[in-house]
């Protein structure tokens, strides 16, 4: 066989188990699915499996001169697998969004037409490092009804196979076809390409990981993908916003958890407003341990700051580290946002309700906030649920998504023997 | 100039126009560029010059050995430019879907978080033959608030400079940036390719004509694309339908216009049905100038039919022709449809309700219908007015492409400080 056979051959079982997972009565059977799903990470024999597995990706990594957070991120550790068994729950009690019926209306014709939520089918996921996510983007496609096909990273494959295999144990044990559930059998880079090529039987495909990984299945997929490749967020503080709650939203979006792609990487300064201002946010980001580098009127008010360039304002730092711009009105403000932002998150402080609502309509990013840190972007905060990532490619989803985002919409029409005319 | 450079030079000049298109205060300026079209289109100079233009690629097509739809298809008419004046007089009257908010809810900490509707941005348009196409999907994509770039086909390529010259000259009238509308000067085929390169500049791409087209775009866009191949649409008649309803409806779905993917290309009729149904059927059908191919089931009790292999059950005829196959049950049916339906449209004509119901939610196409004909798989058939095409492929849209899939939600949170936790 073939590594092309070998992933057409997954991909065929995961479109065949496809069709038993949006079945009307499947539902329950779904989340039952998912709930053993966390039944049996809480326990021997499979648990033990798994420990195993992952101390043995754990030893190899270790072995072969990784250290650090990637390190970290590849230990399935107690608090890892309480946190997957609480998600495994909160999803699992989520309301089924499959066969949901909306906008039904009655045409002149006697026919009653509306929108049906179905899943989107087969969906391929792509990712680096961390297995948890193999439970938790096979728990958020199960639930929405749809099969997976998962290739993770090398360094931990043996764990994304043991967790796929409790997965798949769960599944057979609720009725549904363990092919819903798939982890391709190799971490050769080619089963990526094989991946992108099948059209004809993966409906979505999904990219998480280094910005590398993401053009490679942008620039090869045949299928739609649903992506988001870095998060350049901005806050902008107007002329007249409360300056102290500008302080506040600043430092937590900068410091809170700088490594996120939510987390402010630049900060935007109305001219009138900069000369309070910036001294004293200065003085609460210098205390978070933050590194300023701001424009020529930036470093005029805060020497201490390093001078800015383009390279700045393209920055995703990741890091304790914040660029500075003074502006001298909310258009030049969008202008930058326009010409340096990555669509993800940007918000406004302002006490101005035109000039919010301007902001909140013209800027182009998926999460739009007045008043309130760029954090908030996140499935949870804004009350979705778990999510598999966030888009910032505006086809089909931009922002988290969650379960809704893994469906789409049929037409369906209830007739009487309409014909057309 | 390269044409690299000339493609570039274009999606740049259409990603700033969709900045402005976006403004909050644009809608009713959308809205009178549509009419002022429409004024353009009734009355010289712009119609001369229109008129002598679409003369010219007549002429040339005529001149190239061009002859029967084809060419038919080319010609602008009286009547056609009256469709064309009534369509953008409808779409301008259309709401305007650009900032409807919905979903909105305060969450525990008071942040009041909901998604807004926003324009895709740029929108690129590949199309073959009708000229008409211009101005239909520049209208769509003006009154969702998008810039559109567009890339007819070289018969046309006069015609099509002129309607987008009259939608310029519109645009500006009414405020607008006029390279909202742009058409590609060239219809050099590479053209096609560089569009599909510029995901950083244009957010969706769709093609509409032959598969080859389709095929090509799919296979190279780097953004996503918005696509339909085919029509292989299926009736299932059931156990105990009423078979009068079935002969209507069977009837209407073939032969009203067979010519248009919506059209039934396979009947398949439930074995206890067939023995009254396929004889008075085929009649029906036979008066219609239908030509049939059956299996050897439908040949027993149809002795005219023609013997159907497995390339009919593939086939998007297109014609007065038919493909007809009796099953064992509704199972049968659907995995008949699962095999070699292309998720368009399929009916099922029944009394039965679980049936229907089964039907309905199993069926994995665009719009699936009870007791009804397929051929009300159309924009203005099921009341969402007018369409850009019909989506096959299941991310973002799925089925008729109206205003609506020319749009896509944002989230936008109004807080009074809230951060983190």
């Amino acid at each position: 066989m073939t590594l092309r056979d070998d992933v057409r051959r997954i991909a065929l079982a995961a479109r065949d188990a496809a069709r038993a997972l949006r079945a009307a009565s499947a539902g329950p059977a779904r989340d039952a699915a998912l709930l053993r799903v966390a039944d049996l990470l809480g326990s021997p024999p499979d648990r033990t499996a798994l420990d195993a597995a992952n101390a043995a990706d754990f030893a190899a990594a270790t072995g072969s001169g990784m250290t650090g957070p990637k390190l970290d991120r590849l230990k399935l550790t107690a608090r890892v697998l309480a946190d997957l068994r609480q998600g495994l729950a909160e999803v699992a009690a989520m309301p089924d969004p499959v066969g949901e019926m909306t906008d039904v209306r009655t045409r002149p014709n006697g026919l009653r037409v509306g929108r049906m939520r179905i899943p989107l089918g087969v969906v391929a996921m792509v990712f680096e490092s961390r297995p948890n996510v193999t439970i938790e983007a096979a728990s958020l496609a199960v639930k929405a009804g749809n099969a997976i096909v998962l290739r993770g990273g090398s360094e931990a494959h043996r764990s994304n196979l043991a967790l796929a295999a409790m997965f798949r144990r769960a599944l057979a044990e609720s009725g549904l076809p363990e092919d819903a559930v798939q982890v391709v059998p190799t971490t050769d880079r080619d089963a990526i390409l094989e991946l992108c090529r099948l059209d004809d039987l993966i409906d979505v495909i999904i990219p998480r990981g280094g910005e590398a990984l993401i053009r490679l299945v942008a620039d090869n997929a045949r299928m739609p993908v649903l992506k988001h490749y870095k998060g350049v967020c901005h806050i902008y503080v107007d002329e007249g916003a409360d300056l102290d709650t500008a302080r506040r939203i600043a430092v937590n979006a900068k410091a809170q958890k700088p490594g996120v792609c939510n987390a402010m990487e630049t900060l935007l300064v109305h001219a009138s407003a900069a000369g309070p201002f910036l001294p004293a946010v200065a003085a609460d980001l210098a205390a978070a341990g933050v590194e300023l580098r701001g424009c020529g009127r930036t470093r005029a008010l805060v020497p201490s700051a390093l001078p800015a360039t383009d390279d700045d304002w393209a920055a995703e730092y990741l890091d304790l580290v914040l660029a500075i711009r003074v502006v001298d009105s909310l258009d030049e403000a969008m202008s930058h946002i326009a010409r340096w932002g990555s669509s993800h998150t940007e918000a406004i402080v302002t006490r101005d309700h035109a000039r919010a609502m301007r902001f909140v309509t013209e800027v182009d990013s998926s999460l739009v906030l007045v008043n309130a840190s760029t954090r908030f972007n996140d499935g949870f905060q804004l009350g979705l649920g778990a999510e598999i990532g966030i888009s910032t490619s505006k086809v089909h989803a931009f922002g988290p998504m969650g379960v809704r985002e893994l469906t789409t919409q049929k037409f369906v029409a209830f007739g009487d023997g309409q014909v057309r005319t």
